[in-house]
């Protein structure tokens, strides 16, 4: 299997503008960012999407989501942003090697000018159903 | 300061279909889901936003979503799936209590039959400027 765009950044074999790095973890500016400040952090671990990742290398993108997101709202003079992690070409994933997004916000170039939108059309949660969906997903993690 | 929603969720005053509980961590379904399968992964620590987070309570939470999307897969039949965690009212956060909404995708429902798809407008990344915003967020970091 060759190795991902983001494998290649890691190991230096790509340039990019890199911002954080550990023995786990590897934060650089996204490359066609959403809006000023967007960043990518990824594990060095090359799982493709984040239910064949490991617990330790999740963990450690974690542990740095708080400080990275201060540092960028600070950079960017940003107050709001979304995090966001797509698994899945139908969740719109790009590279197939796990990337946290997180993407600064600012609601003063909207409306058009913010490079994300949500279309968000939430329903109530149907109790009978409800019942039935959390007995499976709690089997499943049984 | 009032308890947020989540943190009464958390303390049993308010009722949820609780899936996972450890130390630091409590997911459960959404009430309002945008597709089947729709959960909630909070800590316990009552961070409004994550910047605001501390390290261990989000490296907890990094920690358990593999885990947990796996199972939700697994119980949905979802091949896709976002993760999204929103930062301040224009970034969409509803409830201010740090949380990690995992959003299971069904392509077969779209178009328009999905409960979240975004407006994706990337540029590319100016390379003056990428200097300046990466030296900025290093600045933040140190």
């Amino acid at each position: 299997m060759s190795d991902s765009v983001f494998t290649k950044i890691i190991n230096h074999e790509i340039p990019a503008h890199r911002l954080y790095e550990d023995d786990h973890v590897l934060a650089f500016l996204d490359a066609n960012p959403l809006s000023d400040g967007h960043s990518l952090v990824v594990p060095k671990e090359p799982a493709k999407t984040i239910d064949e990742l490991s617990d330790d290398a999740s963990a450690a993108i974690g542990r740095v989501l708080p400080r990275l997101t201060r540092a960028i709202l600070k950079a960017t003079g940003a107050t709001s942003c979304n995090i966001l992690q797509n698994n899945g070409a139908d969740a719109h994933q790009a590279v197939m090697h796990v990337h946290f997004h997180i993407i600064p916000r600012f609601p003063d170039k909207a409306p058009g000018g913010e490079g994300l939108t949500f279309n968000w059309t939430a329903h109530d949660l149907e109790r009978e159903h409800a019942h039935e969906i959390e007995d499976a997903i709690k089997a499943a993690l049984a």
